[in-house]
């Protein structure tokens, strides 16, 4: 029989077909790379990009030249603009505004071939230390009211250059799944007088079926509504609802067990097509006690077809205990 | 400068980003065939599928043989099961049920290759006729709170067999999505005493800007706030809460529409791959004034990706007036 299971966050059910229940090995590799003869993120062809905003380089190096290993630039196809202020207009019923806000693109590496599975964890560090300067940077920008830091691994997953990179989009709203979320946890918070993914945490440490790995500072879990096959969650282990409030030593927790679940799922997945998010409280909000901040990770195994969109539930053919199980035997160095 | 536009029934906003404009030509053939070397839908095969609960079929021909042209049948795999009653349980914090519900496939032509674009209209009619016949029959079932007939073109759009086919899912609690959208409409409602459907049946007649056909019960548009490029809305012209209660002249106007539209997607689009949804009111309620049943079809021209993940917003490449505009200069003969 299959089963129903409802997130306890937002409220979304999800239904565990276990009719249909696949293995890992059921995948097909599903990952299609990117042709392309160029790329203009590789060491060389910094010219091809927008000049960069931020980068980490060895010193005597010159901007927008040699010698960085990471980078972050303009997205040279801005799905948003910064140069104006706020307009909100009608058109008769509908309601618009301009198109305010930031998008840009942080290169991973210099190094056309490595992601975050391959990095080694002081490298993985530094990707995290770009995310946090940036998200700080563009908080600091009044217009914007929530910052999307996330990450297009494969064709599959909506990526259109294969370099590895990740994106960050600075919006002049709060978002409607954002504000779901926050909804969902402070609804919880209120009836309960606890944090949603505080208790997430201790349900998940206390029946282990869930787990993928942890440290000190956080653990990785799938979750028990997964919406998708291998869908995996990174959760600091200490409330906190910012995740630019992270410490030098959670950056280093943050880089290993990141490293880690991504070498997993690329073993186990044979190098799928994934996205990852963070999710975090909008930037002109004070600490809550309610909201935590979190990594998603979603590989792309399955497609999301009319029943999805029609309904906004899902169907996961594999259950998280199976895939946490298989994903906890793989063994790693880290 | 981009575009943030806001859908007035569920308040999603969509960037729709003129920087990466994007015209029908630059969207390649996006649709893989779904190789199978054997079609258990085609006429020849009936035993390889469950018994059927439903056809039209010529007088004199028998159940589960020959001479049907629609045939519903239980999906082979059904991700959820009718045998039990449902059942409410906690895990810890977390809350599950058990899979109850009903999986059928409506099987639109016994011949492999033709497509809702390639029917005559009185056959469209005849699958009009069979989505509505299980919709009622399932409503009988006291467990079901909400019933989605949706359909899924081609492999990208989830689709796991080529042979035309459409789905039916009744299910045991009315789903987020469909909330947010009765909810939506009913705040309009109580705002503007008017129902939030019918308003944009106005406008859009108004603009002329998003029209794609009308007939005299239907008319089919462009939403304002389109979340993918080549979104069409199908919605009747006189306010009806509720799919089922179509009438005869409704189901020829709706099919000529429909079979229309479809064309028109499938000659500008080369044959996109496609989910179409049925939204209606949940089959426990009564009547409502607030919402207004209608069809979404959505060419899947774009990859969903992390952005879209971590906010529940999207990013469209096409303006709606440019897609409707272009679909309205492809002449057809229906």
């Amino acid at each position: 029989m299959p089963e129903l299971r409802k997130d306890p966050v937002i409220g979304r059910w999800v239904i565990i077909a276990t009719e249909r229940a696949k293995r890992p090995s059921d995948f097909a590799k599903t990952r299609t790379e990117v042709k392309a003869s160029f790329c203009p993120f590789c060491e060389g062809n910094e010219d091809k990009t927008p000049p960069e905003i931020l980068s980490y380089r060895k010193v005597g190096t010159e901007p927008n030249g040699k010698g960085w290993w990471i980078r972050v630039v303009p997205n040279k196809f801005p799905a948003l603009r910064s140069e104006e202020p706020i307009v909100r207009t009608g058109e008769g019923m509908y309601d618009k505004m301009n198109g305010v806000g930031a998008h840009e693109v942080v290169i991973e590496s210099p190094n056309h071939n490595l992601t975050l599975a391959d990095f080694d964890i002081h490298h993985v560090e530094e990707v995290l230390w770009a995310y946090r300067d940036r998200f700080l940077d563009l908080s600091n920008d009044e217009r914007f009211r929530y910052i999307l830091i996330f990450k297009n691994h494969g064709a599959e997953a909506g990526a259109t250059l294969d370099h590895t990179h990740s994106q960050i989009i600075a919006l002049p709203i709060v978002p409607k799944r954002v504000k779901e979320e926050l909804e969902g946890s402070l609804a919880y918070y209120e009836y309960k007088e606890r944090c949603v993914f505080c208790d997430m945490l201790t349900q998940e440490t206390k029946d282990n079926l869930r787990v993928v790995d942890e440290n000190a500072s956080f653990i990785s879990f799938l979750p028990f509504a997964s919406r998708f096959p291998f869908e995996t969650w990174i959760l600091p282990r200490v409330h906190e609802s910012h995740f630019a409030n992270i410490q030098k030593n959670g950056v280093v927790d943050l880089s290993r067990i990141l490293k880690t679940t991504m070498l997993k799922l690329k073993i186990a997945l044979d190098d799928p097509p994934y996205n990852i998010m963070v999710h975090t409280t909008p930037c002109r909000e004070t600490k809550s006690m309610y909201y935590h901040w979190h990594l998603e990770i979603m590989p792309k195994l399955t497609k999301v077809a009319g029943f999805e969109w029609g309904t906004g539930f899902y169907i996961n053919p594999t259950p998280p205990e199976d895939a946490a199980k298989f994903l906890r035997t793989i063994e790693v160095n880290v």
